[in-house]
């Protein structure tokens, strides 16, 4: 059995019974019962997901998957497709969003190559720069770890073509999961997902369109900031390569292939294998979010560990997170992917861990607690 | 001219030339124009209220109110009135949810008992007391702050008359307005809002009502938990204690001295005082809210200073928000009060801060900012 499906079968449904757990001790804390809404939710589901009465999470991470897309060349972006690259070097000089963001949230960036159109050079060029840079103090916050994993060097334009082979979507899912497997073993407690790559809301809508089964219009916005025109564009470009490709809607792998991109399938790997290891999964936005529906339509049990950071001012959002029955946790007007939402997401994830863990209970603190209905 | 005057005729409309200022930083960063949106907000909001650029967040803080009502006499809420009292008792032990969310928030948190029923013997002993906790180890966190700043103990029943004097209910704004001064004066750079008192949503139900034009039954809501038959009893109490006492809604202080609470007044002296000394103040939920509205009515210039912390589970909180023109940051059915949304809302107030100032910009990452739209 290759390495996908071995990995799938060691995905379990959540016992619900941990929950009954949970709540009997939410429940004692002083407050009055429920009162603490979504943050005693998402207590719950740690509790459920890790198996264990008193979970931690004191090494998070957040993997910003990079990757480039041929249809850039369709003029579907606001921005040129050599950002990609500049970004990824912005990641790794800690300037971007997604460090100023998980800085704040206590949790580490690995910065993931799974599809860039740029050749680096050696890596231990790069990784010797890094270091100048952080030694030299023109990056005070620490290193961001880059990780070589290039499946492709960005997709084929996807108007023309499939985006990538299946050889190679089912290799950015692998990627994905080995990551998964590396740092659970290393002791991470929470993952949080993130991507960059220009062009990328596009084979975003793709999938959303062909595995929620909506009209392409519908679920098509406008990424980093597009006028009208490039947005009816955008459209026109999509239904071009769903009716060229016919990806198929039962096959995930097919439509990951034909209309996806790198960096949705090292998120898709991410969540199989998060799932597969019981490590609680942040879910970033409106990419990240097609990247988790890929994970879900392999194996939907996966959503048991997946939580959706926020609702993106993407309008394919909404869609995709109803069919996972995923609610988000912020809703910020936030449409800048990296995995910042999931970084913020993480605060209140980890509030609601805290609440749990550090409250006094109603004898402890000799509350009273007979209640008057 | 009396403290609250005077405090008044210094609070001034932000000038919204700093809102440009801050956002030609915010849109040269390494991410599309506006694309972290409420973050961005936030940003501009701080500079606009600091009338700096390059505000600090560094020492946070959460006043607590406590008071005790006369209307828990008549069966309005789920706990008995000592609940009051001993949820005190269990901030100082830092055992209550507010202690925990303010610490992952890293503010501080300050309990006044501005209203409290109780007689905590000699202050010192309960210092003494205090200090004993944190030094044995029993309050691992740090002390909490505990003011004696008693105007009333607890509100008459305001089903059979006013709740208070004119007097004490200007008293209790002007301690809010007081502690303002002292805390801008130590270096505080955010205040937060919180309260304790059991039925304390019932005057905040009957501010929101009157001040608001809305009916009482659409206004009031199950508080801590009650069920059918005692919302309907808190209506009747609520519509009771308004036809009474008849408070003049166009005469905040009239309005939060019939039918208010100690601990909103010193809500609305804090919001007051934060805005006459440019001190962001994050308000939390339901009872903090009718507290910001009385401060508002006093001085609608308020507004520019307050951030809405959480949308709350209490049917009335909208219509007190959409009065004040505020959109609440977070959603997540909280209905706990003592300050917990702000806590967390700060942290994304923060979050918005942190990008403005730490995200390097578009020519200092070397980042293509060319758009086509």
């Amino acid at each position: 059995m290759d390495l996908l499906n071995t990995i799938i079968s060691n995905i379990k449904t959540i016992n619900k019974e941990w929950y009954s757990i949970a709540q009997q001790r939410l429940d004692n804390l002083t407050k009055p019962q429920g009162s603490l809404g979504r943050l005693e939710e998402f207590a719950r589901r740690l509790v459920a997901i890790t198996e264990n009465t008193m979970p931690v999470l004191d090494k998070k991470v957040i993997f910003t998957f990079a990757g480039d897309h041929g249809v850039a060349e369709e003029g579907v972006s606001a921005f040129p497709k050599e950002v990609t690259r500049q970004m990824v070097f912005n990641f790794l000089n800690c300037g971007a969003g997604i460090n100023v963001l998980a800085r704040h949230a206590g949790a580490e960036v690995v910065v993931v190559d799974i599809g860039v159109d740029y050749d680096w050079g050696l890596s231990q060029d790069l990784r010797a720069k890094r270091s100048e840079a952080v030694e030299s103090g023109l990056s005070p916050y620490g290193p961001t770890a880059f990780i070589l994993k290039k499946v492709i060097s960005g997709t084929r334009n996807m108007r023309k073509g499939p985006a990538m082979t299946r050889q190679d979507a089912e290799q950015c899912i692998n990627v994905g999961i080995e990551l998964a497997i590396e740092y659970a073993q290393k002791g991470y407690k929470i993952f949080g997902t993130g991507e960059m790559g220009i062009a990328n809301t596009t084979p975003s809508s793709a999938i959303a369109a062909v595995l929620t089964d909506k009209p392409v219009s519908e679920i098509t916005g406008r990424g980093t900031g597009i006028g009208d025109e490039v947005l009816r564009n955008k459209i026109r470009v999509i239904e071009d390569a769903i009716s060229l490709n016919k990806p198929n809607p039962l096959d995930p792998l097919d439509v990951l292939a034909k209309v996806g991109g790198a960096e949705i399938g090292g998120i898709a790997g991410i969540t199989i294998g998060a799932a597969a290891n019981r490590i609680p999964v942040v879910i970033d936005g409106f990419i990240s979010t097609a990247g988790a529906l890929i994970a879900y339509c392999i194996e939907p049990k996966t959503e048991d560990y997946m939580f959706a950071a926020h609702n993106s001012v993407e309008i394919g959002h909404k869609a995709m997170l109803e069919k996972m029955g995923l609610k988000p946790i912020l809703d910020l007007n936030l449409r800048l992917g990296e995995g910042t939402g999931a970084a913020l997401a993480m605060l209140m994830i980890e509030a609601g861990l805290k609440i749990y863990k550090e409250m006094a209970t109603f004898g402890e603190a000799r509350v009273s607690n007979e209640i008057q209905n």
